[in-house]
């Protein structure tokens, strides 16, 4: 079974902590380094078609490539909410709240 | 409570399914919408020393902006990988155990 | 008549030093704001088809942003090149030269 | 003598034509290409102080890597601005006088 996400915020926390990178972990070094990632992800899709998007998990190096580059921009998502004490879950949950309010569900026709 | 990252993936694939936006999401497209929430959440801190970036939460609307971006930076994330059936905890477990070999921990001082 | 790059780059400093915007120009916090604004450029053509993105200059509005954005860009690179003393057109060059014999033009048909 | 900057942009466009590479280089696929690049510069930044950031020329490898992620961002930004027509350097004047009205110069201190 997967470990949950705040099981692997804690492993990221002692990895970082045993190899003394702590101090390079600031809150704009992380933020620097989740934008660096999530650009190195999107390098895989530049040049494709949106179908050729859709269908990078059949080879099989592409897709260790990209599960490899969301594993990193979740890792310093995570170190980032870490650093500044952020409950990652809760904001998103409370973002998609106010999104239902400011994107109301166009009505169905009522005629059908 | 909050909901589990499942329960908010979910959520989003609903929202989307919802107002018909998903023959915009291809993995291409939310690739480039991840690297620029990732950007947003950067720009926050481009002009900040580190000291400053540490204390950026202390700001109520600092600390709105912030929470409002991780929060897209997970959403983009979450539906990018819904969208190529990838399992993004285990892909995370998977490199902290790449990443522990990769780095082993330095040896601490034998004398103590 | 345009200014060339060479008075653009001068009117930047000039801009900076009088604002004394100097103290934030680090090398460091200038690449942050180039990728930033980069990302910017990209925001507008995120959930645009190719066939799209090829016509935002048909709309007046998303010209004049897309322009501001590209201004935005060259604006960064410049001020980023200035603190580091780098030639940004010789950097070019130099780049051009060596791409050209890493990717030879493939030869054309013998019998033609 | 370096070559102008519109020099370099034909031997752009020379150098894409000769290799087929056109069909990729719609605005939206530049547009991605010049933020990755982008980020590839920062990321030599990334985990340095800001007084380490201002020393990376010094050091020999690290400055060709600096040279080249420049040049590989000019390009993308003239190739870009190639694919619609755009004047870069006009544009970045214009960006330039609407700055001036926006951001005053502050007032020297009338007693000096």
């Amino acid at each position: 079974m997967t470990e949950d996400i705040n099981a692997l915020r804690r492993r990221l926390t002692a990895f970082a902590t045993a190899r003394n990178w702590e101090p390079f972990h600031t809150p704009k070094n992380l933020a620097a380094a989740l934008s660096v990632e999530a650009s190195e992800l999107l390098e895989i899709f530049q040049w494709l078609t949106p179908e050729q998007s859709a269908a990078v998990m059949a080879d099989s190096d592409t897709a260790h490539r990209v599960r490899d580059e969301v594993a990193d921009v979740l890792a310093y998502l995570l170190q980032f909410c870490d650093s500044l004490a952020i409950d990652l879950l809760s904001a998103l949950s409370a973002k998609i709240d106010r999104n239902e309010h400011r994107f109301p569900v166009p009505e169905a026709d009522s005629n059908t």
